[in-house]
C-alpha cells in the first residue's frame, strides 16, 4: 500500500470511527457545534481571504473561466452568507428519531422505523469553496461524517474553511474526524476512496457530468447523482396566454446560471395561428433571449437561429433558449422523456385532463403545472438547506435535504416473544 | 456490437418502452394481471415440473449441492405455493399514488410527494425458481417493468414459468414485455445489462455474497444489496434467565436455513457465576446444536470445540452456533459492528439503559429487544410479501416490501406563480 492509499484509509476508518461516535450524540451537542461553526467562519474571514486570494493567484494556471473565477472569489459578504447558512442549518428541526412507521404487532412487538444517520459520506466537489461548510454542516446536521473532496484551484480557501471547523468541533466536544478534507489534490486519491464500501456509506459528486460519470464508473459506494438540469416548459394549446407568456420569461430569464432555469420551451402547434407563439417569441427577445428555434417558428420570427438536436440536449445556463413546436401533448411528452435530464419540467394548461397526462407520463424528480421552473429548491418547498437536486429515483429524488442524508432502523421491543 | 449485446440492449430498451406504457395503467389492470398469472401458473404445474425435470437432469453437470438440488426441485405443491404467493401479492393494497409529503406553500402552490413506479429493475438471482414468479410480481406490483435473470441450473424451468406469465400478462392486455427473462446462460450478458444505466433503474442481485460483489463492481446502474444475515444475540447480565433461554433456542434452532437465524450468542461474563451461561449451553446442546465456544465457555462445558475468528465470521445456516463471553455490553456492540452482515441483530436484557445504548449503538438494519430475531420478515412486519432483507442503508434497509420498490415525483400545481 502506498502513501496516498494509506491516507485515504486512514481518512475512511476515522470517517467511520467518528460517526460511531455520533450516533450517541444528541441535537443540541451538533447544533451547538454547528452555530459554533458559523461563529467561527464568521470571525475568520480575513484569514479565509486571505487564503482564497492564492487560489485566485493560481487560477490562470488552472485556465479557469470567468465563470469559474466567479464562483472562487470570496469575499466579506460571501464568507457571511456561508456562516449564515450554517446558522440556518443548525435553525432547522431535527431529522433524526423520526418514526416514520410503527405499530404493535399482533403479537405484542411494539416495532417501530426511526430515523438514524446514514454514516459517513463521501462528498466530491468543483471550484466553490462554500460547499467545503454548507455539505458539511448539512450532514452534521443529519448525524453523519464527512468526507470532503474539493477541487484542486480552491485547496487553500477550502483547507481554510476546514481547519477552521475542525477547530470549532473540538470545542464544542466532538470528534474534529466528524468533518475531514482531503489535503491532496492527486486524482488517484478519490479512486482509492471509491474502494473503501465498507467504510464509506454514501459518496455525493457535486459538479459537471463528466465527473459524475467517472464516479459512477469506478465507485462500488453507492452515488447519489445530482445531474444537470435540462429543464423543459410546454405550452399547451389550452394554456392561459398571459399566464403562459408570463411563466416562460420567468423560467427562461429569472436567472440564467441555475439548474432550474428552462433550457427548452415547447409549444403546442396551435399556438402559431392563434398568436401567442409570437408573443412569447418577442416577449423572450425583449429580455435579450437568444432564440434557437425549428422551422415552424422560425417562419413567425425571422431574428432565430435553427435549433440543432445538440441544442435540444444543452444545459446553456445562460440567456439562449432552444424552441420547438410539437403537434400534441403526446409529442411534447416523448421529446421531454428523451432530452430531459430528469430534473424539473413544467406545463402551462387550463385542461385537467392535459395535466394530468402531463403529470403521470413525465419521468422527471420534478414536474409542475402553471408554474415556473425556477420554483424546483429545497428552500421553496420549505425543505430547508439542501445538498442538491437529485436526478436520481433512490433514496432521494428532487430537492435533497437533511432529511434525506438519513436512513433508518427498525427496531423491535418484546417481551420475549420467540416464532412457533 | 455482437449478438449477445444487441440482445441486451433490446431487452432493455424493451423494459424500458414497457415501463413507460405502466405508468398509465390502473391497480386495478396490474392486480387483475397479477390473478390471471396465479392461475396460469397453477393450470401449468405439469408442464413446469416437466421442465424442472430437465434442469434436475443436468444437474449433475452443474455439482450442485443436495441443498440446492432441493431448492431447484419443483413439486405440485411447490407450484401452488408460487401460484398463492402471487394472489397474496395481488391482494396487498397498491403501494403507488400515495401521497408522502404534501402542503399549499406559502405561494399558493400545491406542492406534493406522490409514490411512482421505479421504472424497470434487473433482477439476478440463483437456483431458486419460485424467485421467476415472486420478484417479478412485487415489482409488477409497484409498476415496474422487471428483467429477470436466474442460474443456468434452472433455466428450463425458468423459461417455462417466464413463458406462462407473459401469456398471461398479454390475455390482461399489459405489454409482455413487462417480465422479460434473459434467454442465455452467458456470463457476458450480465456485464452487459449491468452497463445500461439509461434505461435500467435499479439492480437486486439475490444470491451469494461472491454473486453480489461480482454485481457492485461491474455496475453502473444502483444496487440494493441482500447480503447474508451473520444475525447475533446478546445476552446481558441483566437478562431474564428463562427468556434468554427461550429466545437462544428459538433464534438458533427453529429455522437454521434462514437469513435471520442467529449465528453467533454472546453471553455476558457474569452469567458464567450465576449459572445460567451453562444453562443456555446445555438447552442448546439439547437440540443437537454443534457449539463452537471461546475459552471461558468451554471452561464451563467439556462438550465443545474451540470457536475461531472464522467461526465469528460465518454463517453457518445449520444447527451450529458460535459462543463467546463479553466483559460489557461495548464489547458486544463492538464484537457485533465488527463482525456482523448489518441483518439483525438481538439483546435479552430487563435494564432500560443496556437496551437503549444498544439499540443506539448497533450499525444494523434492525435491532430487537427481547424478542427472537426470526422475527426479522416483512410477512412479520406486516409488510406483505418481500423481495428480500435489505443489508444496505440507501433506499431501502431491512425487509424490502412493494413500497420499497417505489420512488416518488414532486408534484407542484399553481396558477400562474413566479418567482420574483
Amino acid at each position: 500500500m502506498d502513501n496516498l492509499q494509506s491516507y485515504c484509509l486512514t481518512t475512511a476508518q476515522n470517517a467511520q470511527a467518528a460517526s460511531a461516535r455520533l450516533r450517541t450524540s444528541s441535537a443540541l451537542q451538533r447544533n451547538n457545534a454547528l452555530h459554533n461553526m458559523a461563529k467561527a467562519i464568521s470571525s475568520s474571514a480575513d484569514l479565509i481571504i486571505q487564503e482564497n486570494k492564492k487560489d485566485l493567484e493560481n487560477a490562470p494556471k488552472y485556465n479557469l473561466s470567468p465563470a469559474m473565477i466567479d464562483r472562487l472569489t470570496l469575499t466579506q459578504s460571501a464568507i457571511q452568507s456561508i456562516a449564515d447558512a450554517v446558522t440556518q442549518i443548525a435553525q432547522q428541526p431535527n431529522p433524526l428519531g423520526k418514526s416514520l412507521q410503527g405499530s404493535i404487532l399482533p403479537n405484542g412487538i411494539n416495532l417501530q422505523k426511526i430515523t438514524v444517520p446514514i454514516g459517513s459520506i463521501l462528498i466530491i466537489f468543483e471550484s466553490r469553496p462554500n460547499v467545503t461548510a454548507d455539505a458539511a454542516a448539512l450532514c452534521l446536521k443529519a448525524g453523519n461524517a464527512t468526507i470532503l473532496r474539493g477541487g484542486k484551484e480552491a485547496l487553500h480557501s477550502n483547507t481554510a474553511i476546514a481547519n477552521i471547523i475542525q477547530q470549532a468541533l473540538k470545542e464544542s466536544a466532538l470528534d474534529p474526524n466528524t468533518i475531514q478534507l482531503i489535503n491532496t489534490t492527486s486524482r488517484d486519491a478519490v479512486k482509492h476512496l471509491l474502494q473503501l464500501d465498507n467504510l464509506i456509506d454514501l459518496c455525493i459528486p457535486r459538479g459537471g457530468e463528466s465527473l459524475i460519470r467517472a464516479v459512477v464508473e469506478q465507485s462500488k459506494i453507492p452515488v447519489i447523482k445530482h445531474y444537470t438540469g435540462n429543464c423543459h416548459l410546454y405550452i399547451d394549446k389550452d394554456a392561459d396566454p398571459q399566464m403562459a407568456i408570463n411563466i416562460a420569461v420567468n423560467a427562461k430569464t429569472h436567472r440564467t446560471g441555475v439548474c432550474n432555469a428552462t433550457e427548452t420551451i415547447l409549444l403546442h402547434k396551435d399556438l402559431i395561428k392563434s398568436g401567442l407563439a409570437l408573443k412569447i417569441l418577442s416577449a423572450l427577445k425583449d429580455k435579450n433571449v437568444e432564440l434557437r428555434a425549428d422551422q415552424p417558428l422560425q417562419s413567425i420570427l425571422t431574428d432565430t437561429t435553427p435549433a440543432t438536436d445538440e441544442d435540444y440536449k444543452t444545459e446553456f445556463l445562460d440567456l439562449i433558449v432552444a424552441l420547438k413546436t410539437v403537434e400534441s401533448t403526446d409529442e411534447a411528452i416523448s421529446h421531454i422523456n428523451k432530452y430531459s435530464s430528469k430534473h424539473t419540467e413544467a406545463i402551462v394548461t387550463n385542461n385537467i385532463q392535459t395535466a394530468n397526462q402531463f403529470t403521470q407520463n413525465i419521468d422527471s424528480a420534478n414536474v409542475f403545472i402553471n408554474c415556473s421552473t425556477r420554483f424546483s429548491d429545497g428552500g421553496q418547498y420549505g425543505l430547508g438547506a439542501e445538498i442538491g437536486i437529485s436526478t436520481d429515483k433512490l433514496h432521494a429524488r428532487g430537492p435533497m435535504g437533511a432529511q434525506d442524508l438519513t436512513t433508518y432502523k427498525w427496531i423491535a421491543t418484546g417481551n420475549g416473544q420467540i416464532r412457533s
